[in-house]
């Protein structure tokens, strides 16, 4: 069974994106056959007017999916721009996917309602999905990994996949199902999304007193004013960053902050302490990691990847013209 | 100075096409760089549903553009699918280009009026000027042959050039300028417009009995019942066709007929004769072209546009990544 999942270069991975993805694609590459790539592609859709450096970031980002436990010896790594059949399938596809089917993705609709993309309703960004299709199809993924609010999208690429099946008369594609994963929603030190925007992301590579001086910010129980108040842990930030990263101590804390037998400072310096322990490692498998052993990484998961897609391509080529 | 043109393959030439554009390229290769080539993703966009032989069309196209007089030697003949960077800078382009552009655009408007083209309001044939502007700043044209109506679009091309450079800092594309020419439309047999699904054309590689058939039916004055009747050239599809195919006697063939001094069926006779004149040679050389001929000429051509389409693209990654 093939994977096919890919991740947009566009900043350095906070503890969001490991809890919500990276988790779950480590746990998948021993089960599945897995190929995650660089959706650089991608990242122009919606931020070709911020300048980014989408060379370098493409590289950081697979350092960091490495320095996390991603294993080239078990997943194909790539970059999308490098596999020119990506772009070469999305115009094919284009030309047999309705308007329609695009402008009724709730995603879509969504997304032209916040400031942020108002301005950005681009060719690129309405067929976003069909090129999240061509990128599925081409290796033939059995399975991508995905949360609910990203079913649409897949139902977008099944629908595609038998439009083609129909239109063309012959079947080539594997239709993709989704893998429906409780994507656990880490939330920012403020309590809003964690994102780069907000200012409100633990990165993965913060150092011990940058963790320390992020989480003393966090929001915990307003009520809270003396050590001695019992706590709400439902309402505060900190309890679900013990949650996320601190399980064995979960209970033990509960039941000390409704009794008001710990103070905030010295719950959140255990969080601190547990968040660090998480990424030690990881930082310090990204510094020994050199950018001309990553480059040579994607080279060969490039070169797997090719020769899957070029063959598709070749396939569909055969049947369309 | 580059001129880039292309057309569909979707079927075999007729008259309004060598009146329309071919008699038009042939005077251009003799004064510019002209790349002309066979848009067969452009085919697809509307006739993808009609199982046509892309790969067969496109060689049978290229074979009558030069029994026509298109001369390799003094023109680039290429494919567009087989130059991969037509797709890859249209991903790239649709990542910039306003949804807003292309809806606004009056050629897609009217298309979604028409029966034929309703229930193919697909995302290639909304974004059908993307692909298009591609084309052709891929090889930094200078100039675009084109009729009056297809001036939003080249006016698309440029508004995306510019938008471009004005993202990303730097000027790498040359904005198109149209070569307008005074496309004489030649109408088809019954009056309407010239075209294989009215079933009123003659064909480049029509035989002089078929020619002589179909002019025969051609509609005439239809206040001339007898010879003698006087009649009214410019209400008679015929006396267009002279207009188009026997200029030196077009003097005398309206006097004649304003008079009553010629009857329709010799004048249709003279003008069969004029047509078949044009199209012997035509036929002839069609008829000597070997497909491996063909092939080969289109593979340099192919060689040629994927050297200058290449860099191209070589510099676009450079300034967007
Ligand atoms: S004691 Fe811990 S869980 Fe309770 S409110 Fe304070 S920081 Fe939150
Ligand atoms: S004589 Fe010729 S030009 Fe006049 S009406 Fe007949 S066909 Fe037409």
């Amino acid at each position: 069974m093939r994977i096919v999942s890919g991740m947009r270069p566009t900043g350095k991975l906070h503890l969001g994106h490991f809890i919500g993805v990276i988790k779950n694609w480590i746990n998948l590459q021993d089960k599945y056959d897995t190929f995650y790539f660089v959706a650089d592609w991608h990242a122009l859709s919606t931020k070709y007017d911020e300048g980014l450096d989408l060379n370098e970031l493409s590289v950081e980002l697979v350092k960091e999916w490495i320095a996390c436990g991603i294993d080239p010896e078990k997943t194909t790594l790539f970059r999308q721009s490098d596999i020119k059949e990506h772009a070469e399938l999305y115009l094919v596809l284009n030309m047999i996917t309705p308007v329609s089917w695009l402008e009724r993705n709730p995603t879509y609709k969504d997304a032209l309602q916040q400031i942020e993309y108002k301005d950005k309703n681009n060719a690129g960004f309405l067929t976003y999905p069909v090129l999240q299709t061509a990128d599925i199809i081409l290796y033939d993924a059995n399975l991508v990994p995905i949360g609910e609010d990203q079913k649409p999208h897949l139902e977008i690429a099944r629908e595609i996949v038998r439009r083609f099946h129909y239109l063309f008369k012959k079947e080539i594609f594997t239709e993709p199902k989704e893998l429906l994963t409780e994507i656990p929603r880490l939330p920012g030190l403020d309590g809003r999304k964690m994102s780069k925007s907000f200012n409100n992301a633990i990165y993965l590579d913060d150092d011990e007193n940058t963790i320390w001086a992020k989480v003393r910010q966090a929001k915990t129980d307003p009520a809270r004013i003396k050590k001695t108040d019992p706590g709400h842990p439902e309402v505060c930030i900190v309890f679900d960053y013990h949650k996320a990263f601190n399980p064995d101590e979960i209970e033990e804390i509960e039941k000390e902050c409704r009794a008001g037998n710990i103070g905030c400072v010295e719950c959140k310096k255990r969080c601190a302490a547990k968040i660090n322990e998480l990424l030690t490692p990881i930082r310090e498998k990204k510094a020994s990691l050199k950018t001309s052993e990553i480059l040579d990484i994607i080279n060969e998961g490039n070169k797997k990847a090719k020769n899957i897609a070029s063959k598709k391509m070749e396939k569909v080529n055969s049947i369309i013209f």
